[in-house]
């Protein structure tokens, strides 16, 4: 019971009707025009020049186009060569080798969760969420027709899974549980001892683990990024990813879905074609750019990956140390990965702001400034802040919240 | 019964477990590697030289891609350029004017389909498919648990929809009927009178056309294309479309869900909302592709669009000239657009032959030449076959086909 008073706002619903772009869509058309409009709402940081991908990468797509050779379908799976890099460049993290097999080449991360969601799911199954988290697994799951269960993240410990709960949610009908890792929309990076312990309690369960991994690799903080696949000899794990974030080109739409099955427990042969045979039906991703991921595995440089990281360092420092300025909103959590936090909004200490939307709300009207609320994620009363924006901006952004904030003490 | 008895195959069921990829892919296994394997089973032409797209259109991707402005994530229904652009491309067979809102921008048409059939999608729906057909719709209606209900194309006429056939199957729960124009697999083209008819007889029921027009304007019989949207103002029609098969680009996937619906009728502002958030839901295609559109339409010259069909026309006589000298094959209607036609298969003349897969699989064993049994399609002991392929091959495959069928009478 105190982990409900500490983190408030549980009684809310699973955002099955609403979805981040659209509330986003609805606060930027609130603002009022006179001052210039800033979003931290998205996390697309690739309006902003500091997160531009790098030349290999945009090179080597420009070559496979030129080739004129990958113009036609790819095998619905992936092509051949996609598969076996991204096998070779997720197998870094792992202690064990996974194969070209093992990896299906999806249009971005969204349609990674679209497979997951559908292959798993048939009459009567649930799958167990997180709360705050990503709403298009609940809206995926409602149009999937399967039952979409709630499980708490904590707050007061680093935003972990509440591992209680998960095993009073499940029963024989739960498929899976998901989580996301580096965390959307709460900032953290797990360490390994609870991944550990998420794998053993779904072993239990006997379901699946879905590691949500699009922000693989963008942790900053004093937890190192650990893969979920390392444990898929505990469970098996179906890890999702894609270029779109550690590469910063979330338009290209290039992800995937990675079987992390090592003792061959889940994937067996009526699984594999049940997944093809999803595939079959799905487009994949543009082709020329599938042929470009070799080169973009091999020829992206260590130098470009730590520019991004000691940028969304620095500038989720800066975000924390504003922050602490304005009594109304509230850090329990420092972020140590992703590209966005969650604070806390204390709206009793405001004298006309009902709540985490009519703040986000009049936020945008009185200062155009575009920040989601936490409703939209599944906690009332909190606030997602993206801080993937050029410093300048966030620094303009965030006075303009403190000021807001100020004014309506 | 008539018409059951001339058609033939009739009894085959929906074919809602087998998808045309994975039905190649079995047969590409089984060819016996003396002979260079042929295929004439893909709709997919961009392995011949002949069938290259125009550089007008790969090089403005580049410049798009080059101008580094579209890496990022597109509106979920499209860049507004891109919707504009080709509101205004398909426009120009209709009598009125396209809004570049009535435009969704999709990843290829597979993502129109699967869009389409979701959002009409509700409990005990039920939705009108064409027999033979593209086995997409039906798997797309069973992972939707959208109930699918066919109706017969009639070979005796031109492969036209029996209409008789769609207001039987109707009910109060049938969502839409859908119609492939420029046909796949039957290479028919419909004529002005016949869409007007199918439109009448959508009104009458009160349901909605899906027209699937990705071999939009490869038409080169006596039958112009004539767009669906034309009959907008009858009954709303969604029509969807891609870049793939007209710049022959099918790796690409960008195609179009667009609705054609003048006087508003099923337009609502519910149906929108509901749209857009199922795009919401779903991976938009890449966004430097779709920046590139407005300068692909603009500057593909006729010129390009000419020589496909040219190709085309060509290949489609010499293969029906060929099919006349196998006694155990026959052509009821010759080709007059897409890229591939249904040549009927009397095995009655075939010594050791059972039905169409028993057909292809010793095809592509004796002879490696690939080709899609009628099963695959929902037309037992038919054939499709694919002329969108370098004439030489063609050449090749059709005098391997003859010998098979000599050596089997």
């Amino acid at each position: 019971m105190e982990v409900e008073n500490n983190c408030g706002g549980r009684e809310t619903e699973a955002p099955s009707n609403v979805t981040i772009k659209g509330i986003l869509g609805l606060l930027m058309a609130n603002t009022d025009g006179c001052k210039q409009a800033i979003s931290l709402g998205m996390g697309d940081p690739t309006a902003y020049s500091c997160f531009h991908t790098t030349s290999a990468a945009q090179e080597a797509v420009v070559h496979a186009l030129h080739s004129s050779k990958f113009n036609g379908y790819s095998p619905t799976v992936g092509l051949p060569q996609t598969r076996k890099a991204v096998a070779e460049y997720l197998s870094t993290d792992l202690p064990y080798m996974l194969q070209a097999d093992d990896v299906y080449v999806t249009a971005g991360c969204t349609q990674a969760i679209e497979i997951a969601v559908s292959i798993l799911g048939r009459p009567g199954a649930n799958i167990l969420l997180p709360r705050p988290g990503f709403p298009i697994y609940g809206l995926c799951a409602a149009y999937r027709h399967v039952e979409a269960r709630y499980f708490d993240l904590l707050p007061e410990r680093q935003w972990e899974v509440n591992l209680r709960a998960v095993e009073d949610l499940a029963d024989h009908n739960t498929v899976a549980m998901v989580i996301i890792n580096p965390g959307n929309p709460c900032g953290n990076v797990y360490t390994h001892q609870h991944l550990k312990e998420i794998a053993e309690t779904a072993k239990r369960l006997g379901i699946i683990v879905i590691a949500d991994e699009v922000y693989g690799h963008l942790a900053f903080g004093e937890n190192p990024f650990v893969a979920m696949g390392v444990f898929g000899s505990v469970t098996p794990v179906m890890t999702l990813g894609s270029l779109s974030k550690r590469w910063l080109v979330p338009g290209w739409r290039l992800g995937w879905l990675v079987i992390n099955d090592p003792h061959g427990i889940f994937k067996t042969p009526k699984f594999v074609e049940r997944l093809n045979k999803y595939c079959d039906i799905s487009g994949g991703p543009t082709t020329f750019i599938q042929a470009a991921v070799p080169a973009i595995v091999r020829e992206t440089t260590q130098v470009f990956f730590r520019k991004t990281i000691n940028i969304l360092k620095q500038n989720s420092d800066f975000c924390c140390g504003k922050i602490i300025e304005m009594d109304c909103i509230s850090c329990p959590c420092k972020p140590q990965g992703s590209m966005a936090f969650l604070v806390k909004l204390n709206v009793s200490l405001l004298k006309d702001i009902s709540d985490d939307i009519d703040f986000c709300f009049k936020l945008a009207k009185e200062e155009s400034v575009v920040i989601l609320p936490g409703t939209a994620v599944g906690l009332k009363n909190w606030l997602r802040i993206t801080y993937a924006v050029d410093a300048s901006y966030l620094d303009e952004a965030l006075e303009r919240l403190k000021s807001f904030c100020q004014r309506h003490s």
